[in-house]
């Protein structure tokens, strides 16, 4: 059986000089490589406690959607900004290139629910630790994050601080 | 059981005064509405032969993406303007309100794959027009197309031509 990992594409220079993209549509482009994708990182969350999953606009979408099918849970979104159409709580963060906001919808969390979050990265967390400022803001319990590739060498996980993290993929570089 | 239109939740003048925006939040957010608003769309699309679903950004990715997982098919990815990495072709066209660009890969789609078009709605049928166009310009053959709603007052079925449309809820104003 081919890795996860062979699945993904690598890419220099996109979207900026020195930086190695690490192409996940290759990854869902093969029917395999998708599943192995989702369970992988199902897999890797089967044993946290969580209600719903918080799927990161947009390539989170893409594999949190079907985690949250698959484990019949429900899904919330934190989108870009001004594309969620209720009231909204939202936040400014830095990227890896830029700086951008997200929101999520203020009902998108209930009080006490346990959160699990998804995303296809983690770079250096700064959507993720974003994602979290809002779920807390709510009410929400953050109780693990799984993605489907780590980049070790951006030290994410400093800035997203004492929560569980999980990928299914890791990247010594950046 | 609730039905699924019952999950929908409508927002008005959203993004703009006089349009009726028809949230999907409000379904994904109910783990039994994102498995009905997924299990109706996948059997309504169950006797098309297809190889491969395109999806659209990014509420497309949503819906799409847990159907290509159950249904064991490949996902591609239609995007907005300089997501994506690699060599793309890419269309203008009009939306609802206002103009956009989509993307697809140029290995996306390989010649004489039979596509499944999934996205969460078909109002003017701009989006999916330009979709079609996308994937035909890479030698694919439209196979059908799938939404969660349809605006049928808008007519997008006679923007998008003589394929086949199916839609899981229809609402017969704008």
């Amino acid at each position: 059986m081919r890795s996860l990992e062979s699945y993904v594409r690598s890419i220099s220079d996109f979207p900026q000089k020195g930086i190695i993209f690490r192409d996940i549509t290759s990854v869902v482009q093969d029917a395999d490589g998708l599943h192995l994708a989702v369970d992988t990182m199902q897999k890797l969350v089967s044993d946290i406690d969580f209600d719903i999953v918080v799927v990161e606009e947009s390539r989170g979408f893409i594999f949190g959607t079907p985690i949250a099918y698959n484990m019949h849970k429900p899904v919330a979104l934190a989108r870009k900004k001004g594309k969620l159409p209720c009231e909204t709580v939202s936040t400014e963060y830095a990227l890896e290139y830029g700086t951008a906001t997200i929101e999520m919808h203020k009902d998108a969390i209930q009080k006490g629910q346990r959160v699990l979050i998804v995303d296809d990265l983690l770079a250096t967390g700064g959507t993720i630790a974003a994602s979290i400022e809002l779920i807390e803001k709510l009410g929400g319990i953050v109780a693990g994050i799984v993605v489907l590739i780590e980049l070790e060498g951006l030290n994410g996980r400093a800035k997203i601080g004492n929560y569980r993290v999980e990928s299914a993929i890791k990247y010594s570089g950046k």
